[in-house]
């Protein structure tokens, strides 16, 4: 199997599209209502089952699962292992603010043995879960992607592809044929951090690419899709406000010939 | 009485916007934004009062109460029956997912046998609640809203009315004669399913009507101010992103006009 | 110290961009996405960190800590105390339904006695708070803001600021000479109130104005951007769906300038 590129990352979105998974979103109260909007307007669908008595019933059916550890409660904590422990698909961990906060650390931890399909986060929360030392003082990041790459292959063990977002996305993957690369995905929008949950949302898309393809290709598709659908965002906007409706709007225009003008570069 | 035409559900608007009615709403993560914000919109408000502490206490001061089931909690199941019981007005029931998940789907038989003023659902979640055959995956449904009447009418024995929510609304009811009918409100947008809460939101209008007038013409007056303002929103909106904050505004500039000019039949 | 004016409303946006403050946010569910937005916007950063595991940890390290007592839950409010116990810099109170509902009451009542450095509310809540009758029947509030004044006044025995939004917001403090005083904030829209959570998110920014000038001056500069951005949104909205997206543009479109031309006198 080749790396990932713009042309994977196309055909997709073609998948995406005619499948229209359903992924079971465990997930922060933040980005509730923006990660389901971004989802439906992509192509996917979510429902969010995160209570301890029905989330591994429902992790049997959905396509995919996403957690994200952005508000846990204790109810929600137990929910994570029933997903993961009975998700019939792929799973994806956000780990939000890891590395910051001792509970969540812990969590996360304890979630890494049950081996997501794929890790996405921002690059020092990459960094602590990989076990480096983290500098983040919350759930932003000031670390450079391009760094979390060495901490990504470190996740390997664990995952089959983990995805630094940032200026420049990077994702570390290991593909069908056991070649570990990293690849870069350009372009994007200086508003995307500028708005809540863009990431949440960019982590459950993960999750629903990867229930349409293989953990690698799937986090490259879902950070081309983002950064495609907010450059376009950007030219439809006044501000951080408008851009958001613009960018739920950009998410369900971008077509299969955007993604493959999408620049995807390998280190 | 007769049945509910577009000329009750205009009177039913005029009696929304001048007594502005409280919805207490018991309601899931995703939907509390924008459910709240649509209350606010067309005409009433809404506090989501959902602890157990509270909810009896504020139960018997609200106008009307609406539960959902979408995000359960623990301490939500007990605050749902603390409010049912202590409702001083009507009380609507929304069983998202009910029939396709274990945990709630007992929920809403114990909600149940405290008699809702009115449900509302998808087609699959009012065929679930009546007891039949589900074929949910989850939140969505592709069950047919003319199937689910006959469903609907099994439901009379412990709600005044029911709704099934889809393309055609089907709106079957009890008048005060006793007279028992199916209504469809007809038009709507179909961007309506392609975000996310719109059923949540129209299941919190259903009880801020029930608040002004009787449960019958009080769903075919929410689900008509949907469709009519659902229908203006898509004229000024350029996809699913743009279509919510153009459909909060349409919700508040529907006009008892508008509502006379629906599409409503008996089937 | 002088009283707090125009000028240092102006100064104290000048340091919030300067400076990013790091809000923590115990908050509830209906406000969490938009208050997010909101500090994003306009030019500070927050968290919810709201689990009692994490959240005196978080607060030793965050510049202020809001907690707003919406949609409490048990685990909720074991956190809040955590918070204000822990926290190192300012924490602000925003009593939402305090005097209507008897839980939240005693929880304020308890967290009064960690001496928040501010309180915002809208007037029946300050009233409530400072152990006046309450006619509020939940959310909203028919009480003039100028009435509360006297009830903030009570309320410096326990704090340093507190403020009764409204049509003309009433904020009265205590300056670092001791001198106790109420200054208005003028201007603002009619959309504020018909969305959801704009209260909320004025808590929260007056918690990030706190982190960077004192909580007098911070409340102030928290309304007075409030009050000018909203007036930006309304000239470029057509309803309270677009007031939304506009009002995040102007809360981060607003300069120094804007501030400095707001109506602001002593009562």
């Amino acid at each position: 199997m080749p790396l990932p590129t713009a042309d994977t990352a196309a055909a997709a979105l073609v998948a995406l599209r005619e499948r229209n998974p359903l992924v079971q979103s465990l997930t922060n109260v933040v980005s509730a209502n923006f990660l389901t909007n971004a989802l439906l307007a992509a192509g996917a669908t979510t429902a969010l089952v995160d209570n301890p008595r029905e989330a591994g019933e429902f992790a049997a059916v959905a396509d995919s699962v996403l957690v994200n550890l952005g508000t846990p409660t204790e109810e929600q904590a137990r929910a994570f292992t029933c997903a993961v422990s009975g998700a019939r698909g792929p799973w994806v961990l956000d780990p939000v603010a890891v590395g910051g906060l001792s509970w969540r650390t812990e969590i996360a931890d304890r979630l890494l043995a049950h081996r997501p399909a794929a890790v996405r986060g921002n690059p020092s929360e990459i960094g602590a879960l990989a076990g480096l030392e983290s500098t983040s003082r919350g759930v932003d990041s000031s670390a450079d992607p391009a760094d979390s790459a060495q901490a990504s292959r470190k996740l390997l063990d664990v995952t089959t592809a983990a995805a630094a977002s940032g200026a420049v996305d990077h994702i570390t993957g290991r593909t069908a044929d056991d070649e570990v690369a990293t690849v870069r995905v350009h372009g994007g929008s200086g508003y995307l951090p500028r708005i809540t949950a863009s990431g949440c949302a960019l982590g459950a898309l993960s999750a629903a690419y990867l229930a349409v393809t293989d953990p690698f290709t799937g986090l490259v598709a879902a950070h081309a899709h983002f950064a495609t659908a907010s450059e376009a965002a950007e030219r439809h906007c006044s501000g951080p406000g408008t851009f958001i409706p613009a960018f739920l709007d950009a998410l369900a225009a971008t077509t299969p010939d955007d993604l493959r003008a999408t620049r995807i570069d390998v280190l």
